[in-house]
């Protein structure tokens, strides 16, 4: 049996990505963290995905980063309404490189070469780690990084979904029998996991439902 | 001003480095990480020795890795008391990768480039996130990964100590003035911070300053 380290996030996108590597034949062991970050809901959402798409287990990491801060996420700064030029202030310093290290290293512990995130850099927020180059230059850092890297091991950055649209996203998932009522996105959903759809995570996540010509099972407070 | 992260663990080798950086000029926020590790003395050995060389500040991150585990320094496994062949079980899965993004989230957040982290080489125990592939792995990440890298910040990761023996760090130590006493080695030292003088960690230290011809400062218990 192949075991593989997934990061859920409580979004559609990581509910895909366990979906597809579930589908792959891999006992998926499910990580989050609780970052402290603004909306909390998702980490009740990604409860819920760990256990509907069949995860081994899910462990929360808590790993408060309100203390480094510089993120609407994180720090006392609004979630913008609107559109915005260049990376957004939702934009959570090396997040991604955290999250991913913590993987790492519950992958190593697992003997497993595999790791699946639902990053994607189609429709997306211009968040830099959210990018091809982004994956490969950690996929190279974990194979360095680890007993099990230095040792041979194949260490797998898998990121399905990385050339993918939301569109896209959301008919993959549809195919797939992933029920994205029990995703949240919104960067401030309420603790019911409803949307304000005016974010942007809101906003690319509506646009992809319209664009697959798919209902948006997403509930608006 | 130019700001620094500096990974500070209570040990020797991370004390030097602060004692570094703070010679180039740099002001100094000091990092540790509470990761639930075994020699907890090391955090109190952290705390003295960000405040004896002047970090600007010091913040201690929590994040418990014994979920993970599979580390003598993490999970219910003891601590070797003799050389063993190949990388020890002292090894914490993917350690230096967390902590690095750490320090990467928040030299971003603090507007700083450069992160300084006190790893070698070449008196050290075959952890793979010590060798000079890693450090220059991590490097071009944290140039991809972060806003502060996409656009154009030159992030550097300092390891001043990377290519040094054990003994050029007890005399280097010793010409600036670092006062080694006030540091923790020991993989199991007890609350007063006094050193086994069997671990992997105490053989290298004390091998350091013999080879250097200076007197070793550690208490032992």
């Amino acid at each position: 049996m192949k075991h593989a380290v997934v990061l859920v996030s409580g979004g559609m996108d990581s509910a895909l990505t366990l979906a597809i590597a579930k589908g792959l034949g891999f006992t998926c062991h499910a990580l989050s963290v609780d970052y402290g970050q603004r909306h909390r809901a998702e980490l009740t959402a990604a409860m819920r995905v760990a256990q509907v798409f069949g995860a081994a287990e899910h462990h929360v990491q808590k790993l408060d980063l309100r203390h480094f801060g510089g993120s609407a996420l994180t720090a006392d700064i609004a979630v913008p309404e609107a559109p915005s030029e260049g990376i957004p202030v939702t934009y959570v310093p090396a997040r991604n490189t955290i999250m991913l290290s913590l993987a790492l290293a519950w992958a190593e512990t697992l003997g497993s070469d595999d790791i699946f995130c639902g990053v994607n850099a189609v429709d997306y927020s211009g968040y830099p780690d959210c990018r091809p180059a982004f994956i490969d230059a950690f996929q190279t850092l974990a194979r360095v990084a680890t007993k099990a890297g230095v040792g041979g091991e194949q260490i797998t950055i898998h990121a399905p979904l990385i050339a993918m649209s939301k569109a896209d996203i959301a008919r993959r998932g549809h195919e797939l029998g992933v029920d994205y009522a029990i995703t949240v996105s919104c960067y401030q959903a309420d603790d019911e996991g409803r949307a304000c759809g005016k974010c942007d995570a809101c906003r690319l996540r509506a646009q992809g439902f319209r664009d697959a010509g798919l209902p948006d099972p997403t509930r608006y407070f």
